[in-house]
């Protein structure tokens, strides 16, 4: 698959890596510098380069939307139409401070993202877990059980490829259900950062759903 | 310890029998009707009393609130005073169709109720697994690793307790901080509700939190 990151900070520029190592067609984005995108690239030992948003979204599969919610318009002005095009958000809407969500039970990142771009099909995902655990699961997705990662949209196709996204990511992916799930997965990644950078135990932290029948 | 059940319903119901059968003295309260409350306490098979919301709160050492959200006003208003008590809840604010959570992000039920109850140490608990999931997870206590259960609040005495009830009931218990983080645990609630009931994959669900470190 091609895979076109907007946004290559701490979840997309490790993203990415996992994609390109997964076998992937990975074009890097908006980072700080251009030099940061071509380590990226280099670093990924894969199918890796870097670019423009433009370049990231042309003939993409997917895009991984990586940026913090205050740059979502601004990247967006960079990578062209989007009609069509299957939109794998994590980015939660986080105040400046990055200490709170900027939006309600009422709505949710994800669907606004959506109500944005009412041509793309949106999926939310990858917003639950630290950027820190990423490597450790993907090096160990050869053992089970894997660690669940929930994802959530509107469009079935679009679910699929995220799904297989997940997958090859090391994690077991979990259907959450339409896309205004993501009023409960955002708080929930909020959830897993406080566990994971406020209370000491690491941030090296995933979470596997696991059935108990009495 | 002596513990008080405030709604015998299926979260309470569950719980207060688990409590029982671990060693501790409980008594179920409100429910639909007496007849009720008398065979959870026969079932329970450990020492286990039926009584009112005045009877389960006193001399508690912990009082367990599992009532539906609109139900908190009529319950607490018959227990009488509850002047440094422990209350562990696991009541979500649902609206009537429990569809949706009736306070948003801004405040947590859990944060309200602790404003309602100036002098008591509330703690949020138990309200992230389905009550289905309660006895497999009890009947697998001695064997690990043990599923997680997040619990939050401001009072570090009135935590340790929560922490020994979690404990008790065969999970590992995750001190996930203040009680601000009632914030995220609730919709967190919200979606193991999704998973465990819309999702087909069945309502004995409980989640574990796991480390992967590259």
């Amino acid at each position: 698959m091609r895979i076109g990151i907007l946004g290559s900070g701490l979840m997309g520029g490790k993203l990415g890596t996992i994609f390109a190592r997964a076998g992937h067609d990975v074009t890097f984005s908006y980072a700080r510098t251009r030099q940061k995108l071509t380590r990226l690239a280099h670093q990924a030992q894969g199918n890796a380069r870097a670019g423009t948003p433009a370049d990231a979204a042309r003939d993409a599969d997917a895009l991984l939307l990586a940026v913090h919610w205050s740059r979502i318009e601004d990247v967006l002005a960079q990578t062209g139409d989007l009609s069509g095009k299957l939109i794998l958000t994590c980015s939660l809407p986080m105040n400046e401070a990055n200490t709170a969500l900027v939006i309600a039970h009422t709505s949710s990142g994800a669907e606004v993202l959506a109500r944005k771009l009412p041509k793309a099909r949106v999926v939310s995902a990858f917003n639950t877990v630290p950027s820190e655990v990423l490597f450790g699961v993907f090096e160990s997705r050869a053992n089970p059980p894997r660690p669940s990662l929930v994802y959530c949209g509107d469009d079935a196709p679009a679910k699929a490829i995220a799904a297989q996204l997940i997958r090859d990511s090391g994690f077991d992916p979990v259907d959450s259900g339409p896309l205004h799930i993501a009023r409960y997965t955002e708080p929930f990644a909020l959830l897993i950062a406080q566990l994971a950078y406020e209370t000491g135990a690491g941030p090296e932290l995933a979470y596997r759903f696991e059935r108990f029948v009495s």
